[in-house]
């Protein structure tokens, strides 16, 4: 077991202990799903996006999550203003860039995000992640041409440097890197993609994690090992995805600092 | 067993014959669980928002339960104009004050629905409650200061003499008070606070109940141990939280009657 | 079995090889089952309603799925804008005219979408459909005047002629006509009606068909066959509407094309 593996256990303890308070402007399709998940994990949801209140919100807040799954201009201003606050307050941010690449809309806004505020941990998938990449980027090989762990390790590290985040990468194997430590977690399961919002879940877990857990890359390694593993175990009776995405929820809950410890799986390099 | 258990029976009853129409202006993290909600108790859930057809859509409606959960400008103009023609019509107005105290945005949008319409019966938490007094409010003391059970009764009493409606203070055990009458309902279960939307649920619940029960006291309590006795019998075979939110469903869809007069705990004083 | 059993199973396994990308600009309420709908079917859901960003994801897409449960105007908007580009990348546009009848914004924005682009497919219950004619209308009598099978099919009948559509009706026996062609389908449940975005899913549903079988009669008949078998299975185990619907999504994702085969029922005339 490395230290990850009590690092993962002693911030469960800490989340159930101290409740944070996680504010998420997330989207419309998540949101019910997202919140369940916080609860179960033992941290408190908030989800608020108008500018009227996003300020007064976030100064309560143990971590800020931004989630860009289904956007307008007027969320995209919520969220901007709400992150600039975070970053004020050194509040983590963690960014969500859902469907980075796919609309031109969306690549721009998670970018304006990054530039206007400090992103303590982005989580995305691959094409979402390079998609944040600019145009000066030393980075040039797109999703499909980094065929071994190395390759994309190796290019994470680089994207991380050049935008001064950390970067969560989940797949099958999911990746973190703050462009110098390079950890990889191999818990999950198969049934994951086929229930909406589990990267989304993924992500606001981060925010739980991260708003006890000042180091980023710990922060985002454990809570993506606690994700997987109650994953894991959602699918040992799982008779499909409906059953799936209840189960999961039992098992957050139900998971002790002790079954993480021992199940989690965090490597390093 | 009480009037009230007697009462409690007819009026599940009157729902699943009537179906009466509950029209939601909601927010976004509950308007699919509340929605389920008030299918599976026998209601017609119907959300509408935008300004150009709450009108016309209250105008059908057994009830209107108005929430700020997650609110905007024009969120809240819908709201009132939604609450003045329910005002006009004599239909029932649920108020849920989500997150009022919590920032001022919320807690001035609490306070204009109350002035602008006719609230019938408001549901809360204590904290949530409370923030709803006026500056000039006979009521002191914060919800850290009230310790007993007869101190938050007689403070409840006073401001809804205050206010000039019902609230219903839901937690470990609730409380539905006219300012003259005080009722305490002890149905519910542990898990319910680990399930996002159990507390705008019961207010939909409240908003099916006011459809066929035209005292609010009566029709607030009755409601709150509806949803709590089914929450009990979920709590009996749930493994956790997303177990608990599916089988409280099933347990609202099979409860008859019967068992809800018998099983609801409604007490005076 | 019909030729239609054969076409239903060759439609199920094409969407699970191809996973067409459905673009959804749909209601709250439902944005997150449906979106479960479409992953446990084997589609790839997105859901987009910025002006900005609809021309874009709609190009990608299979079909566009086009919900007006909870309407405002900047969506009506994005609907008409996407609906468009649809119809210009002759994109399959399944429509689902929610609440049409209910109140006039609604009504008229449904036939607004009618008018604006090519529906292929309109999915509702009777009376939502019928409120869809035109004031010169031949269809003249309403829905509780049709009281056989055979009236109601003539009139949906007359009703696809007048609108150049092909309609999809649903109820305990769904009818899907494109005007000359008249299918009946008998799978379902009754425990459909308790659970809200049922009649949403299998709209969207029919969508994901519709990206792989050109025919719009075939595509919405074999969509809700397979919905409705869905439904049979789940209602087999269900101890109420929310096992219900978590078993629903199981019975979608676990059912193979030869049990689809052998349990759709699709009756011509």
């Amino acid at each position: 077991m490395s230290e990850f593996s009590r690092k993962a256990a002693e911030n469960l303890t800490q989340i159930r202990e101290l409740k944070p308070l996680i504010h998420n402007i997330t989207n419309f399709v998540v949101m019910n799903y997202t919140a369940n998940v916080l609860l179960a994990t033992g941290a408190s949801p908030v989800m608020a996006h108008a500018e009227h209140e996003v300020e007064d919100m976030v100064a309560f807040a143990g971590s800020l999550v931004l989630n860009i799954g289904t956007l307008t201009d007027k969320w995209v201003a919520s969220m901007i203003k709400a992150g600039k606050k975070a970053t004020e307050l050194n509040t983590p941010i963690i960014l969500d860039p859902v469907g980075a690449g796919a609309t031109p809309f969306r690549t721009a806004t998670a970018k304006e995000i990054l530039q206007e505020t400090s992103v303590h941990v982005v989580r995305g998938n691959a094409s979402e992640i390079l998609a944040l990449r600019n145009s000066q980027s030393v980075v040039t090989k797109g999703v499909d041409s980094l065929h071994t762990v190395e390759e994309v390790a190796a290019t994470a590290a680089l994207l991380a440097q050049e935008l001064e985040t950390t970067l969560a990468v989940t797949g099958p194997v999911d990746l973190v890197t703050d462009g110098d430590r390079v950890l990889h977690i191999s818990n999950g399961h198969s049934l994951m993609p086929f229930v909406t919002g589990t990267g989304c879940s993924a992500t606001a877990i981060v925010g739980a994690f991260a708003a006890v857990d000042p180091d980023p890359v710990s922060a985002a390694a454990t809570a993506l090992a606690f994700f997987g593993l109650a994953g894991e175990k959602a699918g040992e009776t799982a008779g499909g995805p409906g059953s799936f995405m209840t189960l999961l929820l039992d098992k957050l809950y139900m998971m002790t600092p002790e079954e993480l410890e021992s199940g989690c799986r965090i490597e390093e390099g």
